[in-house]
Formats: C-alpha cells, structure tokens, sequence
C-alpha cells in the first residue's frame, strides 16, 4: 500500500491543495474565494501535484483544478460541491464538529434498516431525519443504513450515480448536518452504516479521467469500464479509495460502511482491495458487502485469503420467500420457485451453494459452513428489490398484509442479522421508485430507454414511470401518518414483537446449527431447542398438533382450541405464524400476543 | 461441477459423438469415413448434441459437425486432426496403446527440462525426441515440459496458437507417436509435464463460437475476451476444460501439467476453475503454473482458498539475475536492476511482494513466507525470455560463457526447483525465435506488424526477423553436435555437477529457510549450515579468506591459494564461483573439480 493523503486539508497552518495527475504536465489550483487567482502546482514522483496557501480555516474557500492551463474540473476529493457537481470545490474544516456521543456497542446478530434521506422524510434532509430516530430506537434497531450521500447530479438521486465520494450531497443539508445526525443516532444507541459505491462513478459531473487513470478497460460492468484496482497507476486510484474509508469513519464518526455490488470490483493485485478496505475498518467499525457472488469467501474473517467483511447481503433469502408470497417466477426468480429454497437459505443463507443456475445458466455459489451465522444480513425487501420493479412496488403492494407480516416473522425469526427497508415496518405501501435528475438531455433519455430495456423482460404490460420525473420521487417517500393508524399501528407492534423476541432468544435462534428446519403439510417448521417457530405457507388454513406443552409467544393469523391448559390445537390461518416455547414443568403465566 | 463427457468416443459397443453447443437449432454429424453421410442428433437440456453410430473403433472416423444445415466444423473436442485445423477430426481408440512404464515417483524439489518438440531435434518429431532422452537422464533431468502440443494452423507453432486442445498436433507425429514418447520417459525414469493454454484459443481454426459461448466480454486479455468461465453457459467450458485436464492424464500418462499465463484467466465463479484442474490433478500428478500476478495464493495448497498448484514460475528470479548479466534495464527489466533484487528473490521467490513496481505503475504481488521453497520454479531463461526478444537470443549470446555458467550455477544451487530450457546446458547460442506459419494472409501481416510495434520499446536498432518464415523455425533448432565438441561437453558437466551436487545436499540447499544470503564486496555469499556458496558479481577479479577450513565442492573461474591442508585464499575470477564444504576434523581427500 501506498499511504497518501489528497484533496483540501490544513496542515502547519497553511491550506494544503493535493491532487493525484500522474501524466498530466500542468495543473494549476484556480482559487474562487476567498480570493481569485491562479497558483501553480508542483508534482513529485508519485504523481501528486501541490500547492500551499496562507489562509485561514474559517475561510471560505472554493476551488476548481486547472489542467494544461485549459479546463478546469472540481477537486475528486471535494468534501462539499455547494454549487453542484459541476461547480468549485469547498474546503471543509473537519475538526470544528465535535461528537458528543460516542458509538453504540456492536453486537453481531444486528438489525438495520436501510433508509434513504432523500425519501425517508418530506423535506429529504438529514436534519428532518433526526425526528424520526426515536421511533426506530423504539422498533429495536441496532443500525441504520443509509443510502449513499456522494454528490450527485440534480437534486434527487438514489445515490448510485455519486460522483465526490467525499462530499456529502448538498440536497440532504450541509457536512456539519450529516454529523449532527450521526451524532444524534450515537446519543439514541442507534449505529450508522453509510452505503459506499466503489465499483463504478456515476455517469454526470465525473471528471475524474481527467486527472488519472481512474478506469480500466481490462474488465466490463453494467456501467462500463471497471474502476481501476490493478492496472497502471492504480496505487492512486486504491489510496483513494481507502482514503475514502478512513475519511467517512474519522471525520463523520460511522459505524460501518456498505460497500456497493462488489462483484464489480476486479482486482488481481496481491492484496486484494476489498481485503485493505475491511483491514483498516477492523479497527474502526464493521463492513457490510452487496455482492451477487455467493462466495463465502468474502465474509471469511477467519482464513488468510478471506476477504474480511463482517456482513454480507444475501439476495437468495429475499429471492426464495418472494416466489413464495407472489407466486412470481420470471427473470432470476426462476431459480427460487421450489419452497426447499426456502429450507436451504434458512441455513446456508446462500440457497446457491455451487448448484446449477438456470437463470444465469451456469454453477453458482460455495458453501457456507464455516462462516458465522450472523454475517448473512437478510431482508424481505431492499431498495434494489423494491425500485428495480417496474413501478417500485413494495411486497405489501404486490401480496398482502398478511403476506408481508408473514414475510417480516420469516426474515426477523431467522437465525441471521437482519435488515429492513423503510416504511415496511408501518406497512407503508407507497412505491420505492427508481429516480434521477440528470441535467443532460441525451442521459436523461438514455436512463429511460434503459429502464424500458430492463423491465421488457421482467415485466409485462402497463406503462414504465419515467425516473426523470419529479413525481416519481415525491410518490416514493414515506408517509408518516401512516404510523399514526390502525393498520400501522398493527404493524409497527409486531415488527417491534419480533425483534424483541429474536433479540430476547438470540443465543438460540441466532445459530444456525442449532435450529431444524423442515416444511411438512404446507408448514415451514424450525425448532432450536426449546422454541418452535411455525409459518403456514398457504393461502389456506392448517392445523397442527404439538406433542408437547407450550406457551406461545407471539403469533399472528393464528387460533388455538383444547384446554386452557392443556391446548393442543394450533390453527394457522392463510399465511398465519406462531412461535412457541416449550413448556417446562412450573406454571408460566400466559404469554400469547396474537397480531391478528 | 457439471460433470459430463464431450467428443467422440466409444461407448456400449458404439461411437458415441457428443458435442456441446445450447443455443443452436440444429447441429447434425458429417461423416466423411468410413462412409460419407450426414446424421442427425439430438439435444438434450445441458445443450449436448448426441448421436451413436454402429462403427467399429478400428474404423478409420473421420468427421465434422454440421451447424443448423450449412457449415461444418471440426469437434472442439477433436483428439487428431490429420489434415489440419481446417479439416475434419479423427476418432482415436485410446485403450489401444498400453503404457508398459509406471511414472516416476515424484519429488518436491524438481529439475524440469523445457523443450519445444519441434526445435528440439532436427525432424523435429516425438520418436526423434525420444533419442536425447538419455542425455537428459545423465544430466539429471527430473520432468521435461513439452511446450503446447494442440493442433495449431500451419507446420510449425510455439503452441500458444493451438485450436483443438485434445489433439496433438500431426507435425509432431501421430497421438501413438506422443504416448511412446512419454512411455519412453518413463522407461528412463523422466516424468512428462504438458504446457496447456486454458486462457486463450488460437486465432487460426478457432471455430468453438461456432458451438457455445466460449469467450466472455466481462475480460479482457492480450488476446481479445477472455475464455468463459464464470458466464451464461460457463458449465459446458468449464467442463471442456476440465475434461481436457483429465484427458492427458487418463489418456497420455502424463506427469503434471503446465498452466499457461493463468492471470489472464478470469474467474469469479464460487469455485475456481484453477482450484478445479487442480482438485482434479491432485490424484494424478502436478501442476505448474504461469502467473504474472506474485500472488502466493496461487501455489498455496494449506489454505482453503489457495488455488493449490504445485509450483509457479518464478519470473522475478529471471529478471534479477537477467539485469545482473546483461546490464539490459529497459521495460520490465527497470525494476529489478539494484542486486538487492538478487538477495529478495534468492529468498522470496518473487522480489516484488507488494511494493511499488516502477514498471508496472502499481504495487505487486504479496508475501510468500508460508509456501514451501519448492513450489518455487526459476529460471535463467527459458522459451519466453529468448524468444521474446527481438532476435531471439538466448543468455549466452548477450553475455558469454562464464555468465552463462555463473547462471547455471545461481539457478540451480538457489533454494527452488529449476528450470533449465533446452540445449543451455551444452551452451546452445543458436536463437530460439518466435515462429508461426498461419496461411491467412492477414494474419501473418498482423502477427509480423505486432512483433514490430511489441519490441519498438524494448530493444533498439536492427530488423524484426519476420516470425512467418520458414527460417527463423530453422535456426531455432538445437544444434546437438555442440555437445561433442570441448565447450558442449565443459557445460554439459558442469550442469550436471550442479544438478548432482544440488540434489545430494537438497535437505539443505533446498530449504530456504536454513540459508543466509547477503552481498559483499561484489560478492554474493549464500550459506547453508555446512555449505557456503561464493559468486562473483563482477566482471574482475575477487579473493576471499574464509575464516573456516573447507572442501571445495565445485567451482568455475576460481583459483586458490596458500598450503594445500590450510588453503585460505579463494580468488575468482569474473563470474566465478565456488561451492565450499566446512570441513569436519577428520581428513577429506580433495574433491574440487574446477571448470573454468
């Protein structure tokens, strides 16, 4: 590794400008304020090109690179665009924000739930946001997520298009915004994931082959060349990147990163840098990875060739219990259609582990055996499963209340960590479309024509919302009022029930080893020790004997008949589920919470 | 692992044709003899097209398939093509030859002789070949590593064109011809390792597009897409390739195989296809691998995601005492020029283990620390270091004869396996050029004008010979009568005084972990418990006192003086050097052979 520093900084009183243009032959810093004017830069060796200024931190200070004496671009390292993607760069005085609270503990089997500012409140901004943090200390959430903030072009975007990896997109509020809002997460015990994309830049206001080789054409993504890891000059390219990771945990405080789709991350250097990335997080939080893989060697800590991430988002969950809720089975979902996936994820996690896929028309996955249960983070619905449909539909949307509860008892009763997705856990049935607001006209149709190519296949009939529009933005955030009704209420409780209770038995239900599970008679049963989990699979009623005493801890659709005492019957109602605990010989008091 | 057998075999009393290729409509068998006819086949799920034939084995089968009624190609998995790569393939009855030798026993640390059929004797044929096996046997010769064999376009190749990787090409002798070779190695104790290129096909009388999707745009290699090994239908490749491995094993008694350039193989498949052939190669012999990566996990067998070959070559190790030799430090020879590189890699194996590679712009390769000294493969040339060079000269060409035997010397007394490449040990300076005769006319222009623009950076003044000449396969064949000449047979002993000396001591010499090596005065001094090894650096004269009795082992360019029971003076000569014995109490009688 090589281990520099660039961007703005202030350092032995003066402003320190550094930037990395290896093959460039002049670069120039053209300062907007405090002042204008012109410095010349110095490059060394290692392609950094520098300049020092007599100013004052609290000064306002804007810039842009000059390059060749010709165009000018913002700094890749800018910590703030106040006037855009395409504007000048701001210095930013990182020290002047002080934390108050410190991070929450971390625990290993943790909930989360993934939130975008933009959408997660009317006014969009960090600020706002901070109003609702009580209400997820309330739901049981060790961790939010929170979609990526990197500045974007226009003024609503999901984050995937970010092209500042530092600065925090000025729609959502200003740095100092971001932090107070972190520092309000830590004061409620409530940790922050920030979702970090490092396997592509987005498509406007990235000027960054204009300083280095950012991108190389030795390997392809969805979003074209990959970003450079291991061809020439690459040294620059990683120490970005991991200037990156050590910038959001030591100035903005995270609790972790979530690194975005890292399949499309190539890299044949001998360290892989996913393995620099989770090495110096080891010591400041945890990495949760997005990855369409299936190899468990990403969430190895444990061996030496293990990529070291803590959590890994596991896609065939959510795949296998959505053909079940919705019956759908087109695209990927193909491969889940048979309900043993369901058998298999709940404990592999992965429900490919090596097997052949027909969707993808090839063997997919390893086994998992060696790998913590807690590291698979599951879902019943993520930003991508939600927006990447046709009209953003949630699971609510498509199934039913009692399929979505069903869906949140399946996901949060099982042995992994578990993430929610916004609003799901008040019911909230508004749609997560997919939204940008590029300025240029030929990418603004480019984005749609590539939706109406997306869904031609996954989809059919109805017209494709254009993610242009601002309506498809306003549509997706949250309804709060919601929460305040009666079929929120319902929700919210029993989403609140469900945590507590898995958190309450985590030592059992958090081990996969420990739990059996098996789907007899349209039930899907899992057994750890003394507790028996129950999920009626069908649009339909099903009975069931226990052979043994219990008490029941929560149920929903349910009813039960026989004794008081000595009650035998369980009857699930469509989609209806119960948790039981076996009963031990002194008397218990009556423990039944039942949501229907 | 998809496990299924393509090709033309026999099966229950009939030839089985079975070919894969899922996404055509219509394939059927042109049979050109024993009878000319045209037969239908039938796919099945997997995408393999089958037909059985009532054919005796000891029909002479000659065939093409036949792609949705028009073109006809030759069988990807053709074992012999008598009339070309254009030209129809032939079934081979394999059970036909029976291999009368076991092979040898394998050891760890290895002598392996790289030859080039072709350039090997004057007819450039296996049962010619077959008449200097007992020249490598006195030599001590461990495993000969035959250069590509598969079927390439014209009547002379390096074998990196190779087209039907199951069929040896007819230049060499017929599939018989090969397997008595190897049978004849065995008789004399030598094991056969078999250079196969799984990470490209040839440019001429590749047709496999013709049938499945055998290349992938995910990556890029210096060859165009790489081959298909993690994309839609990667299980019929993945097979074929796996197959092949098993072929040569099952089918030729061969020893081991030889990975070529495996960092141009791309794979991020659950499993990896090189941790595949090497799974599959454990039970049947070695693998040795090329990688231009310095990544240990490569050779590493202990861990779970290491990729489990056996040994890798060791470039670096080339490259550094390359620069030492010849003073040559342009393009990638600018990273190894400081002697520290020698001291690195005599322990290393590599010399760049992550540290910033000038030449490559980015940090490279890891630690090696946990890999056994064996796995290690050096060189001081071998059939890409001569014949990429513009005139394909060999290390004696460009330095002399007392460099040359100082190489020897310093690859073979190093802790790692060798690596000799033929006629070196009898002081061969006839070239090994780069040679190809394609037919196309455009590719042979193309394959010129490359040659001319690859070495317009790295080497100055003179002409490109031009690589489709008949001439420049001519001038690349072994001159054998060197060796009954004086300097032929000084170097020839010598070679086999190291490689005996080497192995008598290899429970020493052979771990690098019991040798301190350092530079001093121009003198590089390895000592291994008893054994110090002395080479002069430099083109002048050096003496040393050791401070201990000693024994000479072997030495060239030395000379000593002092009494004969207490000589103290060693002086060398220019490149000399010396292997020295500490001596014990009881009294030795002089075993110094001195070649200079």
């Amino acid at each position: 590794m090589v281990d520099f520093r660039t961007g703005c900084f202030f350092s032995n009183n003066k402003i320190v400008f550094r930037l990395f243009a290896p093959r460039r032959r002049k670069v120039e810093l053209h300062l907007f304020s405090p002042i204008d004017d012109i410095i010349p830069m110095k490059k060394d060796k290692k392609g950094l090109w520098e300049c020092s200024i007599d100013l004052s931190i609290s000064d306002k200070i804007l810039y842009k690179y000059r390059i060749n004496g010709k165009d000018e671009f913002p700094d890749p390292c800018s910590n703030f665009q106040p006037e855009g993607v395409h504007g000048p760069s701001m210095f930013v005085d990182h020290d002047k924000f002080i934390f108050k609270y410190k991070k929450p503990e971390h625990k290993k089997n943790i909930f989360i739930m993934e939130i975008h500012i933009g959408t997660f409140t009317d006014k969009g901004t960090f600020h706002e946001a901070e109003k609702k943090l009580e209400h997820l200390k309330e739901l049981g959430i060790d961790l939010i997520e929170i979609m990526p903030v990197a500045a974007f072009d226009g003024s609503r975007n999901w984050g995937y298009d970010g092209v500042y990896l530092f600065a925090p997109d000025r729609s959502y509020g200003d740095v100092k915004s971001m932090k107070r809002f972190i520092d309000r997460c830590h004061d409620l015990g409530i940790g922050v994931l920030l979702d970090v994309v490092y396997n592509h830049i987005g498509p406007s206001g990235n000027y960054l082959s204009k300083f280095a080789p950012y991108f190389t054409a030795k390997y392809h993504t969805p979003w074209g060349e990959a970003i450079n890891y291991d061809d020439n000059y690459s040294y620059g390219i990683r120490e970005f990147v991991l200037q990156n990771v050590r910038y959001w945990f030591d100035n903005f405080n995270i609790d972790g990163l979530r690194l975005d789709a890292v399949h499309s991350i190539f890299d044949q250097s001998g360290e892989h840098i996913i393995k620099n990335i989770t090495d110096i997080s080891e010591k400041k939080g945890i990495v949760v990875a997005e990855s369409d893989l299936n190899d468990s060697r990403l969430i190895d800590k444990e061996i030496k060739y293990g990529l070291g991430c803590d959590y890994q988002w596991t896609d065939d969950f959510h795949h296998a219990l959505h053909c079940l809720l919705t019956g759908e089975k087109n695209f990927y979902y193909q491969d889940y259609t048979d309900r043993e996936c369901l058998i298999k994820s709940y404990y592999h996690g992965y429900v490919f582990t090596g097997s052949y896929s027909a969707f993808r028309k090839r063997c997919y996955g390893n086994k998992t055996d060696d790998i913590p249960t807690n590291r698979f983070v599951v879902f019943n619905q993520n930003h991508d499963q939600i927006g990447n449909r046709k009209n953003g539909d949630r699971l609510i949307s498509i199934s039913d209340e009692d399929r979505a509860l069903f869906a949140a008892a399946f996901t949060i009763m099982s042995p992994f960590s578990v993430m929610l997705f916004m609003g799901e856990e008040f019911g909230e049935d508004r749609p997560f479309n997919y939204f940008v607001d590029f300025k240029d006209k030929r990418l603004r149709k480019a984005v749609f024509s590539g939706r109406k190519k997306e869904f031609s296949h996954m989809i059919d009939g109805g017209k494709i919302p254009d993610p242009n529009t601002k309506e498809v933005f306003i549509e997706s955030k949250l309804d709060w009022d919601k929460l305040k009704k009666y079929k929120g209420k319902r929700f919210f409780k029993l989403y609140k029930s469900l945590i507590s209770l898995k958190k309450q038995h985590i030592d059992i239900l958090g081990n996969r080893k420990l739990r059996k599970n098996n789907i007899e008679n349209d039930l899907f049963i899992s057994k750890a020790k003394g507790i028996t989990i129950i999920f009626n699979l069908k649009d339909g009623k099903r009975d069931i004997k226990p052979d043994f005493s219990f008490n029941v801890l929560l149920s929903n659709n349910v009813s039960l008949s026989g004794q008081k005492e000595n009650k035998k019957r369980i009857s699930l109602d469509r989609y209806g589920f119960i948790v039981l605990e076996k009963r031990k010989l002194c008397i218990f008091h009556y423990l039944h919470t039942d949501f229907s």
